[in-house]
């Protein structure tokens, strides 16, 4: 028979093998864990929408992968009208603005999804077309307190403490700020999105190069280098708030920007986790108030890995309501592409693979089963090993997968009503009596819990 | 500004309100959890493949969505060569020819992920676009022992009783008692499929309507009308064995069919989970051994909510290496819309809403926050009510989000350090002292739970 290639699409490749499989849905449990830890409740799209829709924002109608059909068929709506969504906070203000009645608000959703994107794929930078998006938003209904805004760091907190990928840093600005700052030098309304949106690459660009795009812009050359330095020097919280009493068109951004950063340590967020950084800017358009951007202290390489921001407006394109928000974005595929790399990654607490019965030649399956039977019972993850293979054979099965325990027992043990248990990583064994099997497995489960946990 | 109407494409319209979302991810854990208790591996595959890697079994072009750009896009592979998957078996089958090599074998992998088909929609039938299907696979390389044929229904056994969704029935039947029936009716090879087919509908069908077709597959009116009997009669499972006895042709199949049945027993399905139905035919052409269906015992008209099977060789048009198997799935997304309907759904034991702490003017927010750091961090599920409200708002806010306890606490709670602690489900409140709060807190979660939960 003639074959086809087994292979996968360029962008469409974040295919894992099960021990890698595993490491990520323990860092989307965890994930969200903490956004329900904090009262997010969960939400889930469909993956096609209607197009005008998706593009009802404008701007991104080149990275939307549309459907259609390989045959034709006749009256299909998706075929004909439907798109890949692209990120998930346009399916939310859909999602809002058709639900208003229904929904309690502040409505505080969280989403894990994948989402579609027609860029250029860079393993390298960690930029895939599929990739998995995980959001929180608080929104709000005509209003939405100032401390909602605060509320944000305390969940990127918790899910980052957790992670335990090393120390890490919450850098918060205001949009206000930042337009009080253009507004002192000058720079007209109409350029300021263009403005900010080269603010926003100052971290990973040169500077010369910076400087001229200011300029481009119409900003004279010392301004370009003092807006640019302004936003570019590194000063602690205390220092930057104390500088933008300087500037009177930042009087009420700073303002603001004060009373979040202290109720952000309400927020029982450390002083040492988070700071003011006038050089975090986001590029989109649609941010008011505070903005996010994380990052870890020991590869800034990375980049943010969880950004976000308040806004104004979630669903003007749908409804007439207004509805103010603040919400944040962990692009999980790429945070962990790059986790693996750096090997930051711990193996998981709990895997499937935690108990393996070996079979032995000419002995009664019903006695393996029954064990798994009381196994499981225990809410112990209980693989027999069904097929007939040499003891050795079915060890190394049991290494290869992963599994913490293996079970043996011929008719030696039976006669005396004990099974081996084996500690596959600590590579030590003992009889115990059937009766006290699960006592014996969940020690060495948890031991070795222990040990991969911390 | 013109408004884009929010709303949906038909048959990619499952979406929840929260608490039926909350329903919905208890059902996917719920499932998860018992495929982990039998040592199953996680995997998930990209939404896109190669068009020829879908097409490659032939037979369904018409269904598949294909990816296109909105506008032009040079080199992308996945705009001129994907297309969605439409099960996760093809995926499967070109995962494990991929990554042979890689893999310990049997590979147990389960995956529980969105496939999309361009069917009609039919809401009533649970029939959509997009949905959810949980797989499960054993696949040997070379080899699979047919104890793993006989594991499937205690899978399934563990999945369905715990969902306590009411009596359920693992049918069985095996194909190659089907083949014996065919020969001994004398149904040419090249008639089989057609014929398989046909009996396959006989339990949705008009019977006379089922006979014609299998007179037009060239059957002689007795044999038609002998052979529909013979499938559609209800017998017990040692009746029907019994039955088989008298039909050499089928004879390798029906001692197979005795020794699963045995077997399922051993590895703990109880005699009325289960039984041999020779009505159980499933469409598909691969399979070669034991087939599964099953069915609620108060809802049979909902159809098998279970199904699958044993194949020869999973990944034949991939790879040389002979991939036997055995796996099931359930349609996760039509099970969920006719629980739904019928009632049949509990309240999930744990939602991200467990305690709500209300927050009265004029106190410090930094009270009720600590409060909530206190729960938190003893992992309850908390949120603090940031808005600035009438109290009696935000009770009623608790209510339409589900939550189940209430935390009230003002001038005077604060001057003697206690707080009042509301059970929300069962309209009763206490004032407990700060101290005890987790303690107070959990003994109400526990009985919201045990009312939801049994």
């Amino acid at each position: 028979m003639n074959k086809v290639k087994p292979a996968l699409l360029r962008g469409f490749d974040q295919e894992y093998l099960p021990r890698e499989q595993l490491q990520f849905n323990a860092l989307v449990d965890l994930v969200r864990r903490n956004f329900e830890l904090f009262g997010f409740l969960p939400l889930e799209t469909p993956s096609a929408e209607r197009r005008e829709v998706l593009t009802s924002k404008g701007g991104v109608e080149k990275e939307i992968y549309a459907l259609t059909r390989l045959a034709d068929a006749e009256d299909d709506e998706a075929a004909s009208k439907g798109a890949l969504r692209f990120d998930l906070t346009v399916p939310l203000a859909r999602y809002v603005a058709m639900r208003e009645r229904e929904l309690a608000f502040p409505f505080r959703r969280y989403q894990i999804q994948r989402v579609w994107r027609g860029e250029t794929p860079q393993a390298r930078k960690g930029r895939f077309r599929e990739f998995y998006q995980c959001d929180i938003d608080i929104i709000g209904r005509e209003k939405l307190s100032a401390l909602a805004e605060a509320e944000i760091p305390s969940v990127i907190y918790s899910v980052f403490r957790e992670m335990e990928i090393g120390d890490f840093r919450i850098r918060i600005n205001n949009r206000k700020v930042l337009k009080g700052l253009l507004q002192h030098f000058k720079i007209p309304d109409p350029s300021a999105p263009a403005v900010l949106r080269i603010l926003d690459k100052s971290e990973k660009e040169d500077e010369p190069r910076i400087r001229a795009q200011l300029e481009g812009e119409g900003m004279a050359a010392p301004a370009a280098r003092d807006l640019l330095k302004l936003v570019s020097d590194k000063r602690d919280t205390r220092e930057t708030l104390a500088l933008l009493a300087k500037y009177a068109e930042c009087a009420q951004g700073a303002a603001e920007l004060q009373a979040t950063v202290e109720a952000i340590g309400q927020f029982g967020v450390p002083d040492s986790a988070f700071g003011v950084d006038l050089g975090i800017v986001r590029g989109l358009d649609y941010y008011t108030g505070t903005i996010y951007e994380t990052t870890l202290v020991a590869y800034p390489e990375l980049g943010s890995i969880c950004s976000g921001g308040r806004y104004d407006d979630l669903a003007s394109h749908f409804t007439d309501t207004r509805l103010p928000g603040v919400g944040i974005s962990i692009g999980l595929t790429r945070l962990f592409s790059k986790l693996l790399e750096a090997g930051l990654l711990k193996a998981p607490r709990r895997t499937p693979a935690e108990v393996l019965i070996a079979t032995l030649e000419g002995q009664e399956i019903g006695a393996y089963l029954k064990m798994a039977r009381t196994l499981r019972e225990a809410g112990i993850n209980t693989e027999v090993y069904l097929e007939a293979a040499k003891l050795k054979n079915q060890l190394a099965y049991a290494e290869k997968k992963g599994f913490r325990v293996a079970l043996i027992a011929g008719e030696t043990e039976f006669a005396r009503q004990v099974v081996q248990v084996k500690n596959l990583a600590a590579r030590t064994a003992a009889d115990h009596p059937l009766g006290e099997l699960v006592t014996a497995v969940r020690l060495i489960l948890q031991q070795s819990t222990e040990r991969n946990g911390n």
